[in-house]
C-alpha cells in the first residue's frame, strides 16, 4: 500500500465559501499512482473549515455565507470569548459545524466526486489570512 | 494491507432520514476479510448526506426531519439559488451540516458501531431519486 | 503498512465541551511508530460527539455549550422522541451536527494538528456517563 502526504498553503481568501478542488489536485499529483484509495484534506485552523458541496452555480456559495452567518450570528450576549473580534467566536462554531476535513474515495487516479461536487474552503474570519492544509492519500 | 471498493446505488427514498446499515453491509461482503480496519461510506451528491445516529426508535428520525427543516428553512429572502425549487438550497445547506461521508472502524469483520448506532441516509430533496454511494474498506 | 487499534473508555464528563487530546495520545502510544499516516477517533454513542476546535481559551468551550443549546433547544413542541428526558433528543441532533469521529493526519509520530487545535469530547447529555472511543491509526 502507498501513502503520500503534502502540505498546501492557500493564498488568503475573503470571508465566504470558495471552491478549491483544482488547488487540491495540483498539490497531490501522486493521486495518479493510486488505482483505488482515499484522499483526506485537513485544515490546521479552528476558524476556517472544509466541506463538499455544489461546484457549479456560484450563488450556492453566496447563500452558504448568508445562511451560516444568520444561523451563527455575531455579538450574541452569551458569548464570553470576544477578545479577538465579533467574527471570531462565530468562526469557531461554524468551523465545528462544517468540520476540519473532507475524505474522498479515489479510483484510477481520480477523485470519485459526484458530477456536482467540489471541495470548499470555508473562510469564517473577515481577515483569516493564509490557511494551511495537509493532504494525505493512501491506497493500492 | 487490503483495500476494497464498491458502489451502492440506493433505491429512491422519500425526504427524511433513513437507516441504511443493512444495505451498506450487503454491498461490502469483503468486510469479513478484515481483522482490523476502516470502512468509509461516501455519497456522491450535494443535496443528500450521511450521518450516524440512533438505530432503534423511529421517532428520532422523524424529529431529525422536523428539526433540520426548521433550522434550515425554505424560502428565505436571502436565498439567491432558487431555480431548482424551494427545497433545493436548504438541501445543500443540510448536506454540508451533516456531511458527505461516515467512516467507521472495523474489527473481526464487523463494524465497531455502538449498540445504538446506525448509518442514516439523509434525503433532503422532496424527490431526490436514487443516490450513489461509494464504499471503501481498508485494513489488515 | 501498519494499522493499530485501541479502545479508550473515558471517565464521565459533565454536559459541555472538553479537551481530550492528552487522553487520546496516551491511549495510542503506537502513533510513534508512524512516519506518515492517519489517526481516527470514533465515539460509539449517539448523544455525545467529537470535534476539533481551539485548545487554549476555555471560554470557547463554554460558548460552544451556550450556542449549541440555543441552536438545538430542549422541549420543542415538534419533538416526538421525549421518553428519555428533555436533554435526549437535542443530544442526538447535536451529535449529528458535530459528528461521531475526527480524523487527523500524522507525521513523524505526531498528530499534525495546527497550533490551536485540540480534540473535544462533546457531552450533550446531563448525565451521559462514561463514553467509549475507538482509536485507529494507519500508515507507514
Amino acid at each position: 500500500m502507498k501513502l503520500y502526504q503534502a502540505e498546501l498553503r492557500l493564498p488568503a481568501f475573503p470571508r465566504g465559501f470558495h471552491l478549491i478542488t483544482p488547488q487540491v489536485l495540483r498539490a497531490m499529483p501522486e493521486l495518479k499512482e493510486l488505482q483505488k484509495g482515499m484522499l483526506q484534506v485537513f485544515i490546521q485552523h479552528t476558524s476556517a473549515s472544509l466541506t463538499i458541496n455544489e461546484n457549479a452555480d456560484p450563488t450556492v456559495r453566496v447563500d452558504f455565507e448568508s445562511h451560516f452567518s444568520k444561523m451563527v450570528p455575531e455579538n450574541q450576549s452569551y458569548y464570553r470569548h470576544t477578545m479577538e473580534g465579533p467574527d471570531d467566536m462565530p468562526a469557531h462554531l461554524k468551523a465545528s459545524l462544517l468540520g476540519a476535513s473532507v475524505t474522498i474515495p479515489v479510483a484510477h487516479g481520480n477523485l470519485l466526486l459526484g458530477t456536482w461536487q467540489g471541495i470548499y474552503l470555508c473562510e469564517h474570519r473577515n481577515d483569516g489570512g493564509r490557511r494551511n492544509l495537509v493532504l494525505t492519500a493512501w491506497g493500492l
